[in-house]
């Protein structure tokens, strides 16, 4: 029988009390399948005197989580602290020049700095886990870097905030403007402490990251990513999609093209009937695509302490098994530094517009798009009751320079009241 | 650099030959994700002269499968013969005793000598790894066995045979009856040679064995499974459950309960708004149910040659990384011994009668189905032209026992035209 797997855990919070769970529910069976006993030697938290619905005493306590992370009896650091910066970091740059293993559920910390946190674990000899980063309990990481291994990934996609759905679905089942259900969600605890890490899709943007260097073996490149959040969503938007057959979904893409690495996160329309326009509320979604295996669809809960202790035990199994491999699919040194490139692929365009109850209005527009090189899908015009009509558009495919030069001629027409809005429309 | 990793590849059809594309298409990328080359020794199949569309030329070639599985220079066995007997057992046998890996995408060959097959594996030291058996491209086995290994499974689900699913969505889309459609796909070669494989469910039942057995650590058990094809469903009773909001799917679940494990292949009803619901075509999914992480949803291409050599590598790619993990997620001496037990769970239930023109006649399957136990969530009457009148009935949750009593005493009633059909309701 192989020794046991010493575990120091750091971060007694949702998951960190989920994953004490499992380990004390499925001894046993973990022990079975993957021919070690897994143990828990020491945990690490802020306040040792919380009430966290579970004995403590079994295990030893260290208050700061370097040393926790640097102890002789821990074999693997699990680090559930969260944050980019601060006692997550410093704990897990210990525990892997200590010689550790680490499990990680950090989407931001990789997401900022995975590549160097990468390179120091394989110059250890180490690796760092971290299926729990992205889409929670989807088993996405794995999927992606070993059950995809033998592809030329081509595309990832995904729905990848439970918060945003929530949102996004809430409004349109509600029919309730984006402020009323922000208030809502917030009031629900449904949001992160900063909202903006939610809703301005950083925390979504930050697993789209991860994903990306795993797909196309480039480093890291949050800030390469064009993000949008959903604050720009109006309920106008999500009932005229809907009436064209369409949903909206804070979407991250990443896909490699001639010009470099196109990674977005932002609105986009789906079609309703696909499964990414059929996910509803918090639930997760991530579409991987490559050349041999097509299209694989994974769909899960996104968040919360079952799902996310699934997959932080996913790894620590992987870890008792003695699976070595390195962080990012490839090792760190051989990743490619990624040049950014915004959304060349073309795509039909979804646009919005309030236009002037003018005769020719509607003339001048369709000039603007055919001078632009755009030609029209479809397009509805609104009755109404004011001097204004809405008209919305379904463009055929085209660029995202030639949307945005159409959007700023529109703009100089005059027959318009407002601005005009203008959603990617995605292939899925 | 580690050694090269050497493959001895039998069977050259749609699947060998689509491994070793990726191979000849991919040979870098293999080997900057895993740190090692991999290369083909020696390939074998039937007939060496037949034009495979790729040179062969580079390869030394076998006449005999088991020569090919015992060579020096091969490490891993690739099987992509088929069947459950004959070359590909003798040949995965002596690939085993000579102690080599072995990768395979051959269900029936697991279904049927799994348990011998990965006792001897794991007595010689050595693992058989089957991504490609089940479900195509879809990485259900890591899915299952790593990604969900900190969770009690509780349940699995899938629509695993792309050609069942083909011809129940082609029936409703078209309207056309069962033997229509069969001649069509037959026509189109959609189906086996044998078609029972594909519509008796005797596929997809290898495929739900084989998860079964990874899910609840049971021995593999073909044969405890309750087998129905989807010959006996009807265009009436693919438009009647439509208009109660339900589709029909060869589903195959298996689930552990007080009585034993109970695995089921058959068609059933599912809602129409649910993943399953929405599964159209050729595509397959399989639904994974854990204590921690809930409901995980997997979607993709369940067979042809992309999909399956994606698997294929994927397996090739983990012993490439020397990833060592017993066949079926725990040692297989340590797997139980199940106890079959039939559908237990209780479950609404979809029926469908004809019911003679006479007073009463309603009233007497009514009484029927209440001296069962059963309880009437929906009814619906439809209008008729002739004598007998189509009734569909949607029961409240019952036992499968319960139902069988009552479609016994209405046949007894004498106010039925033809038989009573009973279809499961299954809660996904």
């Amino acid at each position: 029988m192989s020794q046991p797997l010493r575990l120091g855990i750091a971060g007694l919070g949702t998951v960190g009390i989920g994953v004490l769970r499992v380990l004390r529910q499925h001894a046993e069976l973990l022990q079975t399948r993957t021919g070690r006993a897994i143990e828990i030697t020491a945990v690490s938290a802020r306040d040792k005197g919380k009430d966290r619905g579970l004995p403590l005493t079994r295990y030893a306590w260290e208050g700061d989580p370097v040393t926790l992370a640097t102890r002789d009896d821990v074999d693997v650091f699990v680090e559930l602290i969260g944050g980019d910066e601060g006692p997550a970091k410093e704990a897990v740059e210990a525990a892997l020049a200590a010689g550790k293993d680490v499990v990680t559920a950090n989407k931001a910390l990789l997401a900022i700095h995975g590549q160097a946190l990468a390179e120091s674990a394989e110059a250890a000899g180490r690796t760092i886990r971290y299926e729990a980063a992205v889409a929670g309990g989807i088993p996405v990481i794995k999927a992606l870097s070993e059950g995809l291994a033998g592809n030329d990934v081509t595309r990832v996609m995904g729905v990848m905030n439970g918060s945003c759905n929530y949102i996004l679905t809430r409004m349109e089942t509600a029919g309730l403007s984006y402020e009323e259900v922000f208030a809502e969600a917030d009031a629900l605890g449904y949001l992160e402490a900063d909202p903006q890490l939610d809703v301005g899709g950083i925390d979504a943007a930050h697993k789209l990251a991860i994903l990306s260097s795993l797909a196309f073996g480039t480093k890291v490149d949050f800030d390469g990513i064009t993000l949008e959040g959903i604050d720009r969503v109006s309920i106008d938007d999500i009932r005229a999609a809907a009436d064209m057959g369409y949903k909206i979904k804070l979407l991250g893409v990443a896909q490699m093209s001639g010009r470099g690495l196109e990674q977005r996160m932002q609105p986009c329309l789906v079609p309703d009937s696909s499964p990414l326009g059929q996910l509803e509320g918090g639930t997760n979604m991530v579409v991987l695509e490559g050349d041999a295996v097509g299209q694989i669809v994974l769909r899960g809960a996104g968040a919360g302490e079952g799902p996310t202790a699934s997959a932080v035990m996913a790894d620590v199994c992987d870890l008792a098994r003695g699976l070595k491999a390195p962080v990012f699919g490839r090792p760190a040194t051989s990743l490619s530094t990624a040049t950014p490139a915004s959304a060349t692929v073309a795509a039909s365009y979804y646009l919005r517009m309030s236009l002037e109850d003018k005769p020719g209005a509607l003339a001048k527009i369709a000039t603007v798009l055919g001078e632009a090189g755009i030609s029209i899908d479809r397009m509805r015009q609104y009755g109404h009751d004011d001097t204004s009509a809405p008209v919305l558009i379904v463009t055929h495919k085209t660029t995202p320079d030639a949307i945005a030069s159409a959007l700023s001629a529109m703009t100089g027409t005059g027959v318009l009241s407002g601005k005009p809005v203008a959603l990617r429309i995605e292939d899925v």
